[in-house]
């Protein structure tokens, strides 16, 4: 098996940890950095740094999604606050305003694209199902299906050299993919996970929320933040 | 069931028939065009005049593919001339040089996002397994896997309302394609099928070649070509 890697890289905790696992399963990452439209731009500027960090390549991705509907592109919705509802794994309910339409599915098919052309096999996504604000396309029976589709539609997979989904972090806490990043020394002072692109995290939406959760659960202190207060209604 | 189609469109003889059988079924269609850095960029101005003549709603997406190695996207790659060898679906001698990696799965996942974003539930791709030049995202095994995740990894899908890809072509010949095409009407004089981007089509390239045969088995003459001298080798 090839130990190249493409990693999907999004400056945020999740990804950062993934990137760092999968450094430290002794994978060279190839890492692919979204600039999709978001509103939190500032995520972009994190996810070069990580990897500049993690002394790995790195490639930003331009991309245009024109069709509207998520509040992480569109300036007019407003980014929701975290309530305690947000936890509810009743997808029907809730599904957050911050989903973007089939997001990681096109991270994805990038990814695949990237890893047949420079020939690595595995690719690794920092999808969660456990704090994953109710997202779709972070389940882990998705990711099971997708490899089967990826496995029958691509040369590789054609050939019998399959591609591998990895999401190491799919079942863990937030809290515990803090405790594993801190053993793989992640510099978590350089990530960047809240939703609105201001220069200090909001502290209300929920992926702040879930970040300070995360860090009071793991019993570490959050590197990034130095004198902001955060608004936690949980 | 939402009578909204995307419907993703190359400027290809294939694409413009799937449009044109869409919009027959009562389909109202919105047009995906991609400029992914194609060499044959003429398919893209082909497409929208495509768009336009059927009446439909038609967006550009650019999208970068960095990663080299096909020659439809890498200068330096020679495109590969005809030989009856293409013919055969023998997959691991014959995927192409003009294969782009994953290339399908990239401009699905579009679509769907597009789908998701304007409640459309219905995709048409002009895929075709018998004349598709050996690209195993063209094959309907491929489609059944990647439905089935889709409609686990979005929103859409997960609530109930599943999406559905349709490949009306998929099992056709061109000749097949072409006669279905002149009964619904489609301008063919207006799509571009050619690998090269020249002023006229280069008759040389595989492209170039089932789209001849098909119209020579179809009975109908190409109105692409006047004054074009073919050079076939089959």
């Amino acid at each position: 098996m090839s130990k190249k890697a493409v990693v999907l890289l999004s400056g945020g905790l999740d990804s950062a940890t993934t990137l760092y696992f999968a450094k430290a399963k002794g994978f060279q990452c190839y890492c692919l950095i979204f600039d999709y439209g978001q509103r939190h731009k500032k995520e972009i500027a994190s996810a070069k740094k990580i990897a500049q960090r993690a002394g790995c390549a790195w490639q930003i991705i331009k991309l245009s999604l024109p069709w509207k509907g998520s509040s992480l592109l569109d300036k007019k919705l407003k980014i929701p606050e975290f309530s305690n509802s947000t936890n509810s794994i009743n997808l029907s309910n809730s599904i957050p305003l911050t989903y973007v339409p089939a997001r990681n599915i096109i991270f994805l098919s990038f990814a695949l694209s990237c890893a047949e052309a420079i020939k690595a096999s595995s690719i690794f996504i920092g999808a969660n199902a456990i704090d994953y604000s109710g997202y779709p396309d972070c389940r882990p029976e998705f990711y099971r299906a997708f490899i089967r589709a990826v496995n029958l539609g691509t040369k590789a997979g054609v050939e019998g050299r399959g591609f591998s989904i990895f999401t190491p972090l799919i079942k863990m806490t937030k809290a515990g993919i803090i405790k594993l990043g801190t053993r793989l020394k992640v510099p978590y002072e350089l990530t960047w996970s809240c939703y609105q692109g201001g220069r200090k995290p909001c502290g209300k939406c929920d992926s702040c929320n879930f970040r300070a959760r995360g860090f009071q659960e793991a019993g570490y202190r959050d590197p990034l933040l130095r004198g902001v207060k955060y608004d936690r209604k949980n």
